[in-house]
């Protein structure tokens, strides 16, 4: 039986869909940090180019992909929708599962899929230089990958703790010609103001993204990027969805469930935001499931309110599902999903009931990603594996009631880099952390008064 | 312009190519390592099932591919053929350079081709565990994912210094099921032997393979698998080349130039057996490149003689480029191309003067490798570069000359696994091994009398 539903190149999306033309209701908008105003264009024209500030604001439904952008996801792109008939036989299953794999980037995951046109943005207005910040490098590589193509030099602040245990995805961005620091670092005041007061910190995500903001805003031919959480990012990963719709086209099938991980949530929304007008028309019963750790579980146990998008209190405040911005979450291995919040567009479609989330523990995510690894061969990411815990109880739920439901995993990465993690699971040393709820209560306790 | 071309599942092919039905003198017989005759069918199988033997020693120019091969590399295969547009734009060649990628397999590597079918055929016969050695671990975690797909328990030797250096390809063995220890091992005479004598040995192919092959041939249930050298691991990896012949028609082109890397020599074979016909027809102007490290360069300078295949002299004498079945080559960072001999199959093509050979040092393949990766943004496995260097040149060469020629490059792998190499590139680390004329000298000089 067929494996993998394939795209022509051709096919790569022309345009990218944007969301904020069918929210039920309008978003609420970010705030100045200072003023609690709405923000201004204007404020981010310091650290963004302008035509990305535009798409971040836009409410036109669709948006040109500039063609050397497209020119660029042909490297990669369409990627496979795979039926998982290994995996469906392995369960004994009716149901039929399907996953689009966005890990046959070179980077590994769906991250490049945004970061190519940042890239691209940034060259085109004239900046020389990217700054971000990375935690386990799954950003910092995509982003590496994305300005070594467009000739742009990349500076990328990497949180200490990951920068010396999993050198690998740093060694990547090497190869891609970017070079990376490890954060806190002393080329910023944010920097060294944390290194003076605690010189063995392993650094966090806030302090990364504080530094590369700095580094940005201090310096003329330089910008700052980020691969989550903001609306142009999430308008840029629907590529994902446009190509899911048109694969499953082909086949004559549509999903009755989606599941995608969620982090800061750019790859979930990817691949279920072009889904979300027909689930507000004819397709009412289409289930949409966000998927996060019960570690650091900020849509199914957050508050939906205003607050920081890093711990150093830097950002713009944004209306999101968020255990506090300086909620630290235990260290799961699934790194990618350790985020206080989540996207904005996201957290108010899960408001508005559109879109629900379920939480899982990491050794029952690492059961689920050995079950499909034996299956079908790739080894998930344990982010993508949060994603296949569900679908694979559906599947079985399925097998129970004699349901022949079509099933959509978003499998957003490759483990390749993840093996330590898998060493962990094997080995039995793989912990699970219970939802922490009293420093949840305390973090929430610090939420900004708006 | 077009990246990327593709075929359908359905176009995977139906039969292998078996150039043994094409040589232009038939190819001398493996020799019984005791008596010196011609190896008999019966004499392998201790360890091979009998459809594999056949296969082994069949002059038959076509051999059909089972079913349930075909069914399981739909999971990965075809594989596309790229055109590198950005790379010929960053030579500013004339030159028209594809690559054929093997690496999107879920091992990450052309070595799924042959384990996939060699698990099969194993199942079939009753057999209930495959026992095989493996250096930095391709081979083994290639096996060890189709012993998984078919059912089959896997016993895999690693050599002590990668298992204990390269723990991560052993990590995906564990997912996929398999159990890996390090060699020399205390489960074996061979292995128990050498410790008592060595404690602290590192290990070599070499005693892995006395390892496998004792486990097999002491045990009903269980044979042995080798990933490279012998004629069916040849056969099977032809898929590579069939698949780029169909895949050139359609952009109505053919190449003047194949490159490939070559170790024990089953990925080079793969893709350019195939071609062998029109070379020998038609189309006698193509050039067939193998490329192999300067440390080892079995078929530029090694001698066309019998020769053990492991440095245990357990194996039946193949006649082969051999450098000396005791030659030890330089730690360099294709652990894949570090092997005394080649197969024979290829060895008599290139002895004819069919295909060529050219060595090149590692750090001169790094610098093609950073250039293709900031090109195409894949990352190539150090192997694999061995065929981009030659490429890259001849492309500037055309750019001298204005030639319009069409290069194919076989892109055997990935380098997620071996970016420590590239952070030793990167470092200014990375060091040059001359030709070691001497140690060969002194190997050679032990070649067993025939």
């Amino acid at each position: 039986m067929r494996s993998k539903i394939l795209l022509d190149e051709e096919e790569i999306p022309k345009r990218w869909y944007n969301v904020a033309a069918d929210m039920p209701r309008p978003l609420d908008p970010p705030l100045n940090p200072a003023t609690h105003e709405p923000l201004k264009p204007e404020d981010l024209e310091p650290i963004f180019p302008r035509s990305l500030i535009k798409q971040e604001m836009s409410t036109e439904r669709w948006i040109d992909i500039p063609e050397e952008v497209r020119d660029v996801y042909r490297l990669w792109r369409p990627t496979p929708l795979y039926r998982a008939v290994r995996l469906e036989k392995a369960l004994k299953t009716p149901a039929r599962i399907y996953y689009k794999y966005e890990g046959v980037s070179p980077a590994g995951s769906h991250k490049p899929n945004t970061a190519v046109p940042q890239a691209y943005y940034n060259m085109k207005e004239g900046i020389e230089r990217i700054a971000t910040e990375t935690g386990a490098g799954q950003w910092g590589s995509a982003l590496a990958l994305a300005t070594c193509i467009f000739g742009l030099k990349c500076t990328i602040y990497m949180v200490r703790s990951s920068y010396d245990q999993k050198p690998y995805r740093r060694s990547m961005m090497r190869v891609w010609g970017a070079e990376c620091f490890p954060s806190p670092s002393n080329r910023t005041n944010a920097g060294r103001r944390i290194l003076e007061q605690f010189p063995d910190t392993p650094g966090s995500l806030g302090i990364a993204i504080s530094e590369a903001v700095e580094d940005a805003a201090t310096h003329d031919d330089t910008n700052y990027a980020l691969g989550s959480v903001l609306n142009h990012v999430l308008l840029h990963q629907t590529v994902e969805g446009l190509e899911v719709k048109k694969q499953f086209e082909l086949v004559d099938d549509y999903p009755d469930v989606i599941y995608g991980c969620c982090g800061g949530g750019s790859n979930f929304p990817g691949v279920c935001f072009p889904f979300i007008p027909d689930k507000l028309n004819d397709k009412k019963e289409l289930r949409l499931v966000a998927c996060e750790p019960t570690a650091c579980p900020s849509l199914t146990k957050g508050l939906y309110t205003y607050d920081f998008g890093d711990t150093a209190r830097l950002t713009p405040l944004l209306k999101m599902y968020t255990l506090g911005h300086d909620f630290v979450p235990p260290g799961i291995h699934a790194g990618g999903l350790r985020y206080h919040g989540d996207a904005p567009l996201l957290c108010s479609l899960v408001n508005a009931g559109i879109i629900e989330a379920q939480a899982f523990h990491q050794r029952e995510v690492f059961d689920a990603a050995t079950t499909f690894a034996r299956a079908e061969g790739i080894v998930p990411a344990p982010e993508s594996a949060h994603a296949i815990k569900p679908a694979i109880d559906e599947a079985i739920q399925c097998r129970k009631t004699g349901e022949t439901k079509t099933l959509l995993i978003n499998l957003s990465g490759h483990g390749h880099f993840d093996l330590s993690a898998y060493d962990a699971y094997n080995d039995g040393i793989l912990e699970d952390y219970e939802y922490p709820e009293e420093l949840v209560r305390q973090s929430l306790a610090r939420l900004p008064k708006v």
